[in-house]
């Protein structure tokens, strides 16, 4: 049962004040760099936690000579991959280059030549997560990922940890800074989407190619990880229904700010009776949601457990530090376990997947209509919508001295196809019903 | 180093898919149900998680034809403790009796006896944790605590594991759910203290004699658990400054909101360069910050680690499947340790003491003065305070058409010490200060 690796040996015959534990990383950009920062400044601290001391051995890059964010011995940059993959001296092996390859099988041959791993890599985990947990089971290392889905905030230990007493329904959270910092600007300042883009580019929160944020693609990959890590359930976040932002205008967070909500771009994966409902979409959330008062760049993600009811967990999702603190955090969690034979999270969650994937089930809805002011028009939509079977539990319609004017309803609980179905028939009376211009999803609390 | 109780032996031999992990409570109120529950509720989870079952072997109660909350074979109730702490097949002592005796004398006789303990008595660990993690050093076993502080949240595990590799810099937190259901029912339904603190005692949330939790005195033994845990200081609870939330009015819930600031009870520990401050007081926080949108009976704890940034952990501080929850996760936890050597969180606090203790120090002011309602008295008060070095942040005086109004401002940062001399020579102009009725602490963000 029990592991003897040259460590756990060294450890094992009470050299444990000596004993350094040597780490290889993989990249030394932004969170690589934070990494290191991390060891310097609370060297003292680490090492009274786990009563040895941590040593970068050596780190690999793309250039040597290029400045770098953290101090360190020039000497123990590599180009070369096996310097840290085929290094005996080297323990644990972290991954930091981001993109699916090479790390993928860099992170895989370091298993296999039975180094523990520890990546912040949200492509390489959301794609290969199952494959990488048999990997770690077969070679009888750990593999860790923290850092790959809301940065600092230590969601999936508390998952698949903390919570191993509780089974997991549902998860909802903001797991995008990017997208999270634009709807704020837009909500707060008044600003369009592109201003708020441009803004987010400025400080750093996006990148120059946003895509993969605001089209909401960030979010599906951290939320397969949350799924396989809740769920044990393996995903394609290909396969996830995803919708990003870009359609959202200052407009509608005003509408929805009024009412009392507030526009947020949230992950979803909800427990309905053997159901997985999962989804990436904007949604308005009552003001007095826990996740209301999440802004700017912070994430938060709110997990709903049988015992524990309840629990959100907020903090910056990304950034040199934060995610640096996440992988030292995971590296300190792999040097305890290394010296046992203990049972780790990575593998968890496998083979408690025994839910059915599903999209959008039934929801209660936010939708805007633009139709002409005239008496009656009103009656025209509730009586189409009740034919169907839509409920309506609020709605707002504005006189604004003009010909079109919006009309804004909120839903109660009703299947999507039923309201498609009503909004189909709706934009039949197109004498009236000039729009359906927006359809959100809401979230309760 | 390495612990070989019989548990270890029978999980060393690969007994480990026949070795059931046998629990012993003391208490069966509240808490003590909602783990069993757990137990039964989660059985399949959990079995998976460890790779074996728990049983619960006997639990001490006081009455054993009391009617329970938990399903259980009547047989393995009794009223003698020795049936538990000097059970040779009990692994693990779960204390759930609460208060000082004979909870603290079970508790180290059990660790004496080489049982591990899971405890949530948050009087005993505020108390005792020094003690009680030096003899669970000394008998090599683990003692854990996480439902002792803010029921289902993970605060003690994340400080003391997640946030290993960073110095934590502060702790501002709500973790009295009953004050805080009290604010937040004189916030929002603009009841009394008198009402809201019967409508806490209705719902459950308040005990017949409240005092502790109205007085401060709960948050106080919390927060020195977490100053034990996050800056290995013990402090007798009772040295640390505290101030409840009786004297707070709904009218001064009002004047606070109309400001944009929501009024809380905090508990505080912050690191400011070697002096450690610390106390529990109502502050008042603005709207944005996000502690503001804790309400109900909700706790949350905001952490500053110098990596990770804030990290704030929000969930149900206290009831019988929360706090259940907690103590759950941690029993699983000492049963993953308990098949090696691991350094536990327990002890890792000790020895970092490095700081001196001190109570308020610097920090901004709400301060509501009563005065004749006059020309010129707004000069008055600003050149007094002024002349004490206090300056002013904002001020918002209210013409009622009565000769006393309340006239409120908010100070920039100041000495406390200042502040009082300030308020004191202001008192002097009796013809025209009523009253100064109100001094609360801001909270910034």
């Amino acid at each position: 049962m029990l592991k003897c690796t040259k460590l756990v040996t060294k450890l094992r015959e009470g050299k444990i004040g000596l004993a350094i534990i040597k780490v290889g990383l993989l990249g030394l950009g932004n969170v690589g760099s934070g990494v290191v920062n991390i060891f310097s400044e609370n060297t003292e601290k680490i090492r009274e936690y786990i009563g040895t001391e941590i040593q970068v051995e050596k780190v690999l890059v793309r250039d040597i000579n290029k400045p770098r964010l953290a101090e360190l011995d020039q000497r123990i940059l590599t180009t070369d991959p096996r310097d840290i993959l085929d290094n005996p001296d080297i323990d644990i092996v972290v991954e930091l280059m981001g993109g699916i390859e090479p790390a993928f099988t860099y992170i895989k041959q370091a298993m296999e030549n039975r180094k523990h791993v520890v990546t912040a890599n949200k492509a390489v985990m959301a794609t290969y997560c199952k494959e990488l947990f048999e990997t770690a089971k077969a070679n009888d290392v750990e593999i860790r990922f923290e850092g790959s889905v809301g940065g600092g905030i230590p969601l999936i230990d508390t998952i698949t940890n903390k919570l191993a007493g509780n089974r997991i329904d549902g998860l909802v959270g903001i797991i995008n800074g990017t997208t999270n910092y634009i709807l704020t600007r837009m909500s707060r300042d008044g600003m369009s989407f592109d201003e708020a883009l441009k803004k987010a580019q400025e400080k750093g929160y996006a990148e120059a190619d946003p895509s993969s944020d605001i089209e909401g693609q960030d979010a599906a990959y951290k939320l397969a990880i949350l799924a396989a890590t809740a769920f044990g359930l393996y995903i394609n976040p290909n396969d996830i229904p995803c919708e990003g932002i870009t359609k959202i205008t200052e407009a509608e967070i005003r509408y929805a700010a009024e009412l009392g909500y507030a526009v947020k771009l949230l992950a979803t994966a909800k427990n309905k009776g053997g159901d997985l409902e999962i989804h990436v979409h904007p949604a308005i959330i009552p003001d007095s949601h826990p996740l209301a008062g999440v802004n700017n760049e912070f994430n938060a993600l709110l997990i709903e457990g049988n015992a524990v009811g309840e629990l959100m967990l907020y903090g910056k999702g990304a950034g040199s530090l934060p995610t640096g603190s996440a992988v030292v955090g995971d590296i300190l969690d792999i040097i305890r376990m290394m010296r046992q034979s203990a049972k780790t999270g990575s593998s968890l969650a496998a083979g408690r997947n025994n839910l059915n994937v599903v999209g959008e089930d039934t929801g209660s809805y936010y939708i805007r209509i633009t139709v002409v002011d005239k008496p009656g028009v009103l009656g025209v939509i509730t009586t189409t919508l009740g034919k169907h079977g839509i409920s309506i539990a609020s709605v707002s319609q504005r006189s604004l001295g003009e010909r079109l004017v919006p009309v804004i309803f909120i839903t109660h609980e009703v299947e999507r196809e039923k309201l498609d179905k009503g909004l189909a028939e709706l934009r039949n009376y197109s004498d009236v019903v000039k729009e359906v211009a927006c359809i959100l999803r809401v979230e309760s609390y």
